[in-house]
């Protein structure tokens, strides 16, 4: 069932024994709304608990560090940014998928797998939501909320680059920073620091630079020999897709990472009005209109063929 | 004579046949300032024009397009976001230098070169200055003074990542976006879409990357070889310094840019201690604390010397 911001609230003034799910790869919106709500419920006098199903980056870990989580059986279970139960990840999904009590999300593509979901596409972060919810719950905002908060509304919009970004995205920001967000350390380590592992995979993967249909598209490549020559890893490769929207020209970007186990993790970036959600749903995945993500599980050239057919499909449609 | 918000509203609603000077090598800020200010005044039926000492990219035609210009003699000059007359340019500081009517600067470095000067150091950018500026006067923000406004926000604080980012930055720009800024477009122009010849610059700078002092400097070279093969000029170059403040480690990055008639600009930027104005200042610039320049007229090994050894000092004053 679709509900609203206030009987979200409400749900969760009822609740305890609360348990917090993150997707798999996790990032700055899934783990800084997850975590500013962890926050407010235990303000709110609840048990909490967090699981994520890949490891949290360390760069990551002033968002929780203090969180004191309880281990127990949760009575009530949320997903925050987490359109479909198989981003969870194998294990958490077969263990809680099919009980989630609510969840909280921004993704057109949102299945409702959940008893009750609380959705915005219109949001540019979830970490919006959380904040209208937080707000909702009448607990204020500290600078450690905030920092979380601030996390998921800046990564989510590339730093307010992107074209999600609204005039309510800038002033929840600005109310962030107003509220202790330390947004220059925060952007430092989210934005601008490179660990010269990754500076080397990100020259590796441009030099796998292709351009197809008139230079309106290009491929980028990681391999998982990449991730061994430069000592870089999956978790923190896939803001290279960023990269793809940099060269003049380009209407549709699009990174294709290895797995280990072969086949390959598909993101893909658009400029309007090519809707990069409608190509990965082609291919069995979803996302935004500009940012949307799936999986082809074929070796190379099978899954590179199938994915420049289905964006040759999406540029054709907008001929 | 340092002049208040108010003084400075009263001063321009009595002037007319207003000039707007805007600083050579012309970023976002300057433009952006004053253009706003011209279609701020044009709406209280005053005749404007605008002058800057050098030509204006392309990118920033969307500032100006529709504003008419008087062709006139001046009764009133406004200078924006320029701290220093050498600044605007030889040819328009000999005409203009010593009679300035206003200044409108955010540089803590400012010269008080005008008869009055409206100044705010904890500003961002001079284009919060001018919104100011611009409510004072009693003028509706359109969309196109938004786009002006907006453009001057963004890229003074790299699109909101730099530390001097404050909470009233990110209120301004949602504040423009709702009276109709194009953030979306705006922000691809500016900080994403990269021309194939600014690419290829960006490529050749990178490789003279050299580090200094246990890594925690690094500087990057472009001389005038490197804009004839890339295709790229001056005006685009400046951005590059920002990429030497991403490597782990770095504290201070400098660009030393070869001037055509020999000689370095150099762009310095820098972390928390380090200040960047006072390293400029040593070598006769100036400019914010995490971001400054200057100019060594001096052969290549001998203004590196130079750089190397300033840089040298401000590190060792905070060890």
């Amino acid at each position: 069932m679709k509900i609203d911001l206030l009987s979200t609230s409400a749900m969760l003034k009822g609740a305890d024994d609360i348990l917090i799910l993150a997707h798999a790869s996790p990032d700055g919106d899934t783990l800084g709304g997850g975590f500013a709500l962890c926050r407010a419920l235990q303000k709110m006098g609840k048990r909490v608990n967090f699981l994520c199903g890949d490891e949290i980056p360390p760069k990551y870990g002033y968002l929780y560090k203090d969180i004191i989580f309880t281990e127990m059986e949760p009575k009530f279970i949320v997903s925050v940014d987490v359109a479909d139960t198989k981003l969870l990840g194998k294990e958490v999904e077969e263990k809680y998928g099919d009980n989630i009590n609510l969840c909280i999300d921004h993704h057109g593509s949102n299945l409702f797998y959940a008893k009750n979901t609380f959705l915005d596409p219109s949001s540019a972060s979830a970490c919006e939501m959380v904040y209208d919810l937080v707000k909702a719950l009448g607990v204020e905002v500290d600078s450690k909320m905030a920092d979380c908060i601030y996390t998921g509304i800046s990564t989510d919009t590339g730093c307010f680059r992107y074209s999600n970004t609204t005039a309510k995205t800038l002033r929840y920001a600005s109310e962030m920073v107003e509220a202790g967000a330390q947004l220059a350390e925060i952007n430092r380590v989210m934005f601008e620091v490179k660990t010269k592992s990754y500076a080397k995979l990100e020259r590796l993967a441009l030099e796998t630079m292709a351009f197809y249909y008139d230079e309106r598209c290009v491929i980028v490549k990681i391999t998982q020999d990449m991730y061994e020559e430069s000592g870089s890893s999956p978790s923190e490769s896939e803001g290279i897709v960023a990269l793809t929207r940099q060269v003049e020209g380009v209407v549709v970007g699009a990174l294709m990472r290895e797995k280990k186990d072969g086949g390959f993790k598909v993101s893909v970036r658009t400029f309007n009005p090519i809707d990069a959600a409608a190509i990965c749903a082609k291919m069995g995945g979803g996302g935004h209109p500009r940012a949307a993500g799936c999986a082809i599980d074929e070796p190379y050239d099978k899954a590179l063929d199938i994915l420049i057919k289905n964006i040759g499909e999406a540029l054709e449609e907008q001929a």
